[in-house]
């Protein structure tokens, strides 16, 4: 990968050798490991004559090899550290949903992620899709309110992963950085509008590195930020990201892969073409627009039964660490296609997704118990008040149905007509690659059973968590996976 | 020069062709001018797809050509604008003396120089010279404060050359600076501590380019910032510009350069070899350490005579534009030069530089009347308060001409040993270029007479004014003077 440490002793200078600090550090470099042409920017250089005094004249460079992209460019300096410090080497890999934002801390030395961290993207208060966020943007100080928020997730997130570890935030000295492209603009300061307007285009796909101070994000302030590239204004850098991290841009056989989100993105082909689509979904899977809905974290219903019998509801909640923590909190999007599934088949919820009149006809009293008229009409009890963590029921509307059926139909949607736009069908597909934080949990059986995905044998869904954040670990540590 | 302008119409976008933004612009610059693997920076994107539309696809862009120094670096984009304006393309040449500052507004269409201003240094507030300068920046915030006082008086200079031409200072595109390397480091906030201290190295000699939004520099954020190359702590970028601007580094006999400033530089040699040196002459000559000097503009006494039988004074004041600017208000480099060689002359200060007491000899009245007691030992008066437009004496007392002998016998200094180290005699000199904003009025028989300037025939000196500001003008121009 092209972030490197090097240490290097310099001969001090003398009045023999007055050669100044910066020529004499290059002159070293490029006798000791051949980096030729080496860059620095002026906060590295302010930086410099103290640290090769301080450290004596052996020191620690932080260097990153062909910068700007290009494959032949300069390396450049990030940083110069006194002394020897080559035990570790740290770099982030950032995913910027539009609804949930994750953080993984590597640690380049080894290639191991060593800390995870993830959140609601703070913009979700401007706005719960790209539209709305983009509508925002466009009005006042909105870009700059909307750039602020997710850098303050991010930062958030980023100083909890650098606590986990020990570390500073200002060891860390590169980001990759996929998300779709409407979040990338705003991420990047980049006014979005050209996206939601015909022709749909927008100000750049592939933007240009640059460096971590341009933008407030609190890594090292000379780190490099990288962009991945995106293709469309609705097929961005998280789809390049899990196009090449779910290994479907190498696969063999038919492959579809779909990145389950806010908006959710497709693509299929093989290692020899590809075509792409995107559907807004909403946030239903991520938890947002449902009442009781949450991200697939500790605390949240992640399946359910539901007794078809005595319309009785169990379920199983995702552990946390601390005690109590096996109390629900709400309900991920597993949990919400495992429910969705039950009441249908317990007949709870007829086909068109009405849940049924407890007046209506011959039901057990547990239904009677538990389905009731609400603020969002109808709504099913899934836990009660004494079983949860917030001392409230956790409860599915008609509302949460309506958001949840609209978001999986659109998905379905997305899956025919592209297949169908090349003359194949579904059935032809060798293997389905199934990303986004949501998906790490689906039973495939309930979601093929609500149609959200294809009818198929099991065994053809892999299930990859999310391929987004993963796609900027991969394209951290090789640059072979950048370049592809 | 490598600064340009182009102008360019784009298709616009359309559902057949969703190029994004930015390879739209990109795709057309490679077309139409071979510009290949632009670069762009954040800034220019955030304002790029609004000004696409406000130009209605038809942009003019500013580029940097083999930006970053290297000359098979890749065109940078510094500013896109709505329609067509190739009319004019506006660029800076700085000179940061210790003392003043000079800033040329230079047009890179004609190659013209279109307003020049210059004022004293804000620094000299905290330091005469650099080594107090040093010694400031290396306590608490004295570095911030010396960058923020140098950066304020460039401003101010910018500011009042682009009104004069009824120009935006963000249509100022590039600054090339040159200054001594202490001036230098302070400019680019890089603390100079080690420039005074053994064994006397800058941190960098050879600052890579920058942009302007990273030191406030207030041309146009995105401009490019090329400070010219020194060669060593007290040999700075003000004199390898004097050196291309002088056409030494092109002279076929053996040519003496020296730039009379704060610090006296100088080298020696012709178009085959040439060695340097540099001596501390402090701000005598530029009217600092004076206690009426001033810089050589309107109201300064340039030249003086004194009457050696009356011992009475006149003198000649340089012009200005608004009436009563015939009047003086102090006395310059060249009026104090002048002065000390008739004071001398007519006897009114001995060979070592006493001011001969009234009391001691047979003078006439005018001498009696003209030396007097003052605050800082005897003093001699050389223009009355009724003559003046500050209402006040102008004197010059015995400390000012202290501090003027120290800087002449400086310089003097630096001839002989510079020649002598290497084998030669100063009659040797085919010519004696003389720069230095204080230069260009220098009555050469009277800086002979004092001992400033090596005895030899007078059409061997030619004075260049300064040629700091003019090699930087040169830089700015031409890619070959810069590369030299």
């Amino acid at each position: 990968q092209p972030l490197r440490k090097y240490a290097v002793t310099l001969e001090p200078p003398s009045l023999q050798d007055q050669t100044d600090d910066w020529s004499r550090l290059r002159r070293e470099l490029a006798r000791r490991y051949d980096l030729q042409e080496l860059q620095a920017s002026l906060p590295v250089l302010r930086k410099l004559g103290r640290v090769l005094r301080e450290g004596e004249w052996k020191v620690t460079v932080v260097v990153e090899l062909d910068a700007r992209d290009r494959p032949d460019g300069p390396p450049r300096l990030i940083d110069v550290l006194p002394g020897e410090h080559l035990g570790s080497l740290w770099a982030v890999a950032i995913d910027i949903g539009t609804t949930s934002n994750h953080v993984w801390l590597v640690d380049l030395i080894s290639g191991e992620v060593m800390a995870q961290k993830a959140d609601y993207n703070g913009q979700i208060a401007r706005g719960e899709d790209v539209i709305s966020r983009i509508i925002y943007a466009s009005k006042g100080n909105g870009l700059e309110e909307l750039q602020r928020l997710v850098m303050e997730t991010l930062n958030r997130l980023l100083q909890q992963a650098a606590q986990e570890r020990s570390i500073r935030t200002d060891e860390i000295y590169k980001a990759v950085v996929a998300g779709n492209s409407t979040m990338i603009h705003l991420f990047a300061g980049i006014p979005p509008e050209s996206i939601r307007l015909m022709p749909f285009i927008t100000t750049v796909n592939q933007v240009p590195t640059f460096v971590a101070r341009e933008i407030d994000l609190r890594i090292n302030p000379e780190a490099t930020v990288d962009c991945l590239p995106g293709v469309a204004s609705y097929v961005g850098a998280d789809i390049t990201a899990g196009v090449v991290s779910s290994g479907m841009c190498d696969a063999e056989g038919l492959t579809l892969f779909v990145d389950i989100g806010t908006n959710g993105e497709m693509a299929l082909g093989d290692c020899t073409w590809l075509i792409t689509c995107a559907c807004s979904a909403g946030p239903a899977f991520e938890g947002g627009g449902v009442m009781h809905g949450m991200r697939a974290t500790a605390g949240a219903i992640e399946e359910v039964w539901i007794n078809a019998e005595t319309d009785e509801a169990s379920y199983r909640v995702i552990a946390g660490e601390a005690p109590g923590d096996e109390k629900p909190r709400g309900i991920c999007g597993s949990g919400l296609i495992s429910l969705l599934a039950e009441m249908f088949v317990a007949g709870v919820m007829d086909k068109s997704g009405n849940i049924r009149d407890p007046a209506g006809f011959g039901k057990p009293e547990g239904y009677r118990e538990r389905v009731r008229e609400g603020k969002h009409g109808l709504e099913y009890v899934i836990a009660w008040a004494e079983e949860t963590a917030t001392g409230e029921d956790i409860v599915i509307t008609a509302v949460d149905i309506d958001n949840l059926l609209r978001a999986k139909a659109a998905m379905y949607a997305g899956f025919s007509i592209l297949a169908r736009s090349v003359g194949l069908t579904l059935a032809d597909v060798a293997q389905v690659l199934i990303g986004g934080a949501v998906g790490q949990y689906i039973n495939v059986e309930k979601a093929i059973q609500i149609g959200m995905l294809p009818d198929m044998p099991y065994e053809r869904f892999h299930f990859l968590g999310n391929t987004s954040v993963r796609g900027a670990y991969v394209a951290l540590l090789s640059r072979d996976k950048r370049q592809r």
